[in-house]
């Protein structure tokens, strides 16, 4: 295990690949690796990428690390899709970002989904961003589409999180939807070149503005809002996410608006830096991410503490009426 | 307060107001109460009715409660705002509501309001409900407004979900959440009156269409998509949400679509009753509340029997890359 650990800082994309697919399946040695690169960790930029189908996310995807890659930064791509079985394969998109960026050995990328509970993709999905950021790449790309609770449940790992939409998606019926707004620093309208445009711009923007000032409130995984210890008061700690427009399939990044995007991120990264909500941003992912373990780790204590079939039984005890759900909790908890 | 538990058996609203307060507040004699009363639900159909703030939600559910009563059923309305930190108390669209309702002896109307946390307010709307069920009411109908998760947490405990819709809301920038249709027994585009209506109609249901052959998979609280024990081979057994066309603001249950709406609830009572699926879906809704429950036992456990200020120095200890948080986690079950 140490030698995998010594190759993925040594930059071997072997041992990194063979030290993800453990990682991924909880083989023996993953904690001691994971234990062994954690000091390592803290460098990278990690980007949440999210957005409905259809909004050319892969296709922006791309064309940011083309162009990070121009600027002489490495990337890692996690695509992480939590409605899909398939797992560390190559999937439809991977293909397609193959035949752009293969070869390059300043690119890493990775497909990442479902691990029967959407828990436990976030869990290994934080852990993969890890040892990536371990393995020394400058931009961790995280990619992912779902509905609602999973993108946010996944980009919550990130600094800057990107929201990805699209003119004319389904008619008037846009998947733009309020809990994906929240989580958003940078807004995309990709396709910027497709009728509409102009519209799902605005639209944005006055969403936006009407959201201002709840910006600085975050969501806990408890669903609980949270402030973020930042003064409020004053101006300069509140970010507005701007809204960039890009058409990812254009020739250069200047053209594509994918250097817009860029400038985007590092502009949210300085109000990061500046504001100094940076340390109690990490402070609050890293107690999430506690108390996520935690709750997780004694439910899997207690179920696996419970005689067989006792919580079947008590659900048929609920149902029949002769436990109410308070005493059925205690009955449980007596017999583990 | 076993004379109060006889009170709401009895019908008294005085005891019924009481009982809630005991509750939501978690006061002396809330467990003993709902053991007491638990024997006794199980009769009423409890609905969900959710939508974005401005689709005249509010106006809807009146409608539909003065439609129930002009049928002879008696109706409880539990309106949950997991936004406002008001409770209890009379908020704006209650006073529209009592000028409407007041006065009616087989109407009762309930505010319940954030508990500091989503899950909070999960468990405390399913006991209201609970009490209002072992109160007789026919028909409970819980109103939420709120963004993604919350309406998904709180509206789990309805037998039939209503997922309310309007015309134009936002331009072109839709209130649709993938996440809500998901959840949608049945879809209402209220204000059908409005320009744009018949789009909105034509969107949804084009988008219930895609939808459809994943319509007997749900997700449950880990976001695990979960199989209902369903023949899906048999057409029968399988729901298409139908869309009603409502205008609540008008004279009779019949010109608004009211008629039509409690006749579409009443479809899908029936359909639950003949494809079977009544008893396992309940059974489910059992086990999600018992292991939410569960975990937060445990998790309240562990936390009051940490030393004072070892989670913040346990985050702080992580932050320096002092320890990884698998360790960190293994470090606080220890010290436990």
């Amino acid at each position: 295990m140490s030698s995998l650990v010594d190759g993925v800082r040594a930059g071997s994309r072997r041992s990194l690949a063979k030290l993800l697919t453990i990682i991924e399946n909880e083989r023996e040695g993953a904690r001691e690796a994971l234990a062994a690169l954690f000091p390592h960790t803290g460098r990278a930029w990690i980007l949440g990428v999210t957005g409905a189908p259809g909004t050319g996310k892969s296709s922006l995807v791309n064309a940011l690390a083309k162009a990070y890659r121009a600027r002489g930064q490495t990337v890692a791509i996690i695509a992480v899709d939590p409605t899909s079985p398939f797992t560390g394969g190559a999937i439809l998109g991977d293909r397609i970002r193959m035949r752009d960026l293969a070869g390059d050995p300043g690119v890493f990328i990775r497909s990442m989904a479902t691990r029967g509970s959407l828990g436990g993709l976030a869990r290994a999905t934080r852990e993969v961003i890890r040892v990536l950021d371990a393995a020394g790449f400058d931009r961790i790309v995280v990619e992912t589409v779902g509905a609602g609770q999973s993108e946010v449940e996944i980009v919550r790992a990130a600094h800057t999180t990107v929201v990805v939409e699209a003119p004319g998606l389904g008619d008037d019926v846009q998947a733009i939807k309020a809990g994906i707004l929240e989580i958003a620093d940078v807004l995309v309208v990709n396709k910027a070149d497709r009728p509409g445009a102009q519209n799902t711009i605005r639209a944005l923007k006055a969403m936006l503005e009407l959201g201002h000032p709840t910006r600085t409130a975050r969501v806990n995984h408890h669903g609980q809002r949270m402030q973020v210890d930042t003064p409020v008061a004053e101006a300069d700690s509140i970010w507005l996410p701007p809204v960039i427009q890009t058409v990812a399939t254009a020739e250069s990044a200047e053209e594509s608006g994918v250097a817009a995007l860029i400038d985007a991120i590092d502009a949210h990264r300085d109000h990061l830096h500046t504001a100094g909500t940076l340390e109690p941003q990490e402070r609050e992912r890293i107690m999430i991410e506690l108390r996520d373990r935690l709750q997780h780790e004694l439910m899997t204590r207690l179920l696996g503490s419970l005689p067989d079939g006792l919580l079947t039984e008590t659900v048929r005890r609920v149902q029949a009426r002769e436990l109410d759900p308070r005493q059925a909790v205690a009955w449980i908890l007596d017999a583990s």
